[in-house]
């Protein structure tokens, strides 16, 4: 055990900049606010860098049912932890770290199922965008904004929490007096930390901050929920023999194209790109996609059909990157009978169902979907940090836009030009 | 290599009594009919037993939109080879069998797959009422009847297919003189045998006979599709443990009745049993389900509201064995968070779809289907009947009603009497 003494906690208000979404649908604006100090069980990090996802943007238009306001958005960013509260024992301040909005509390049923990588110790009050407490850290002008997804990327600091209660007999005199570093062997579950991930300090932050969200979970759903095979088109159609590694994914934005990614990755022999933008074709095949197919190009013909047709039956998995519903029922039906998978990524807006005939199923189909990835954060994201840096991971190629804290509305306009997969920001 | 010498392949058609639908929805008609001899690589079969299933029903009722006439249904038969054509190599006269609807012909892409138990051999000539050859064994007063699954089994005697024209080098001389008993060592795989299993002479052939479609396709949705895990209701709910041993059955017919013999031999902690009629209590306990609720006893709340209360968050796993399209939504929508699986086993009337909102799916469930419960038929049916002779599997008890085949449409009017699990016809 190693504590680092004479490192009193800071418990001070922080004043600093962020960018305030008053209301749904109206642009942010960048607002001087206050970041009340962490509560016990709680980090507060100075971010460096945030990407700007969909996700923010659905919840910024209005249409996310659980949307609150006043919030700060933000959920895919990177950054220096700046101060603990009592009992935090996993992450210390300077410790480079990345906000997870799917915490691992490693205690709930969920964390100790071994089958999802979600978790349910903080879900009802970061649903509701207020720390486990009920409160916020975030105040503005008087009034109190609200979290969202446990992260609040978009301000120049935030605060997330790290771990629950211990109990009385559990914490010793020395935790109020100094930092206990990530060193500390922890051997009670209820002293893990839960929302906040530590990484090595020598990664690029404005690239790994993008493994907060997108890059995730594109590539965790290629690796962890499909678990995509090495496979043999080839020898599927020509000798009889199955190869399992057809792949195709509708939406080429940075999540499929992280889908591409670790299908190839996991050496599938084909991976078709489907998008509608003929501009996504030289960086989905960049990434790892051997065909690219524009639906527009075959408006007589359901994409689902022409993608049977491509691959002598259907794919063997299939991702929706789109969050369109009529695009996750194709991608259903664009699988192979028997066994091919529909793993579901995109966010469908409030209300929209999916539908398909039962008899897709019955013959051998799976619909399923994955949030994250399927990647639990504390424990496998660290190692993702490592693959980039490695270069397993492309992430530089998909930051196709930066801007600076003021500039942040641009990165929304930005979104939906066309030319955009990634944009970062950056508080320096 | 065993030859039955001096045993020539009989060729001759037979006469014989069988239920023809002349056109749907009409009661069927016993005729005296032709059944022609079998062609190479086909069986002709005495069937001794036969279950009237759903199905039956269903394409009967003119709603299935591949249902045609007219046809000889049945395919839940059981009986006796009685001769076979050329190139047979499985199966000899005498043998006792079960017809399988789902093909075995392990060479196909799905056969090989080692993912599914379809197969896609013989699947567009046994959908169009055919047999390979695209002509029917069939006739009625000089009308061609249609076959209807492969099996035909509400007929005296049936014909179906064993195998596929093995390459001229490999037909040896000796195979037009004699009957090649199964124990002849099998090289090629095309000579396998397709859609007829041989099983223990001694197995009680009424109750075998229910393997080839209904009591299987319940018990290998439990064991095979959705591989129940043994597990603890109290562990996850008291101690945070997580046990997978909860079990949702919508229907408690002979489907879902052997759902749950499937789940009691996995050892699942909890089975709950749903049907709308409460006569299915008793025999549902016997089979295994440790609760019974019957959805009209809570008109004010949605059955996977109830059940996601019963259960701490929902099931493990759920079964639709109703065919209803809402049942089906119920049933994803009462499995657990993050690992929830639901199985669809029932046939939708044609036109009707499955929807739910995709969030289900993100949220970890997982959404399939099962056919003939993902149980190869030629490889796995004798070990299924060698577990029914040993009391792993109950079938006597299922059997409520018994005909003969004089009146085979009492038996569809007991289908839908309330009190009619399984009947049997016999030909005896």
């Amino acid at each position: 055990m190693r504590c680092i003494t004479l490192t009193p906690v800071i418990s001070q208000t922080i004043k600093c900049r962020a960018a305030v979404a008053w209301e749904a649908a109206k642009p942010l604006t960048i607002e001087d606010i206050e970041v009340a100090p962490p509560q016990a069980h709680e980090v507060r990090i100075k971010i460096l860098y945030t990407g700007v996802c969909h996700t923010d943007y659905y919840t910024l238009s209005g249409k996310d049912s659980e949307g609150v306001f006043p919030v700060i958005f933000g959920h895919e960013g990177g950054g220096v932890v700046e101060s603990v509260g009592e009992h935090v024992t996993n992450v210390a301040p300077g410790d480079h770290v990345i906000p997870l909005y799917t915490a691992e509390c490693r205690e709930c049923k969920f964390c100790k199922s071994g089958k999802t990588n979600l978790c349910g110790k903080v879900r009802a009050t970061q649903g509701r965008g207020l720390m486990p407490d009920e409160t916020s850290r975030f105040t503005c002008k008087g009034q109190q904004l609200f979290h969202y997804m446990g992260c609040s990327t978009f301000s120049e600091y935030t605060g997330t929490y790290s771990s629950f209660p211990v109990p009385k007999d559990l914490v010793r005199p020395v935790l109020n007096d100094c930092i206990i570093s990530f060193s500390l062997p922890v051997k009670s579950p209820v002293v893990a930390d839960v929302s906040v991930v530590k990484i090595n300090p020598k990664a690029k932050l404005d690239s790994a901050a993008l493994l907060g969200c997108g890059i995730t979970t594109g590539f965790g759903a290629a690796t962890r929920t499909a678990k995509v095979e090495e496979g043999s088109t080839v020898g599927r159609r020509e000798c009889g023999c199955v190869g399992f590694g057809l792949v195709a994914i509708f939406g080429m934005g940075g999540v499929g194209l992280s889908v591409a990614q670790g299908a190839r990755l996991n050496k599938a022999s084909r991976i078709i790109a489907i998008d509608t933008n003929p501009k996504k074709e030289k960086l989905s095949r960049e990434m790892g996609a051997t065909d690219f197919v524009n639906p527009l190009d075959h408006s007589n013909t359901p994409i689902q059909q022409v993608l049977i047709d491509m691959t002598d039956g259907g794919l063997d998995y299939t991702f929706d990157c789109t969050g369109n519903v009529q695009v996750m029922r194709a991608a259903l039906e664009a699988c192979h009978k028997g066994w091919g998978q529909s793993i579901i990524i995109g966010v469908a807006a409030a209300g929209q169902e999916i539908s398909t005939r039962p008899f897709q199923l019955v013959t051998g189909r799976v619909w399923k979907g994955s949030a994250f990835g399927g990647v639990k954060g504390r424990t496998e994201l660290p190692g993702l940090v490592e693959d980039y840096m490695e270069g397993k991971i492309k992430i530089d190629e998909l930051i196709t836009h930066r801007f600076n804290l003021d500039d942040i509305n641009l990165a929304f306009d930005a979104m939906h030009g066309g030319d955009c997969i990634r944009s970062v920001i950056s508080f320096q």
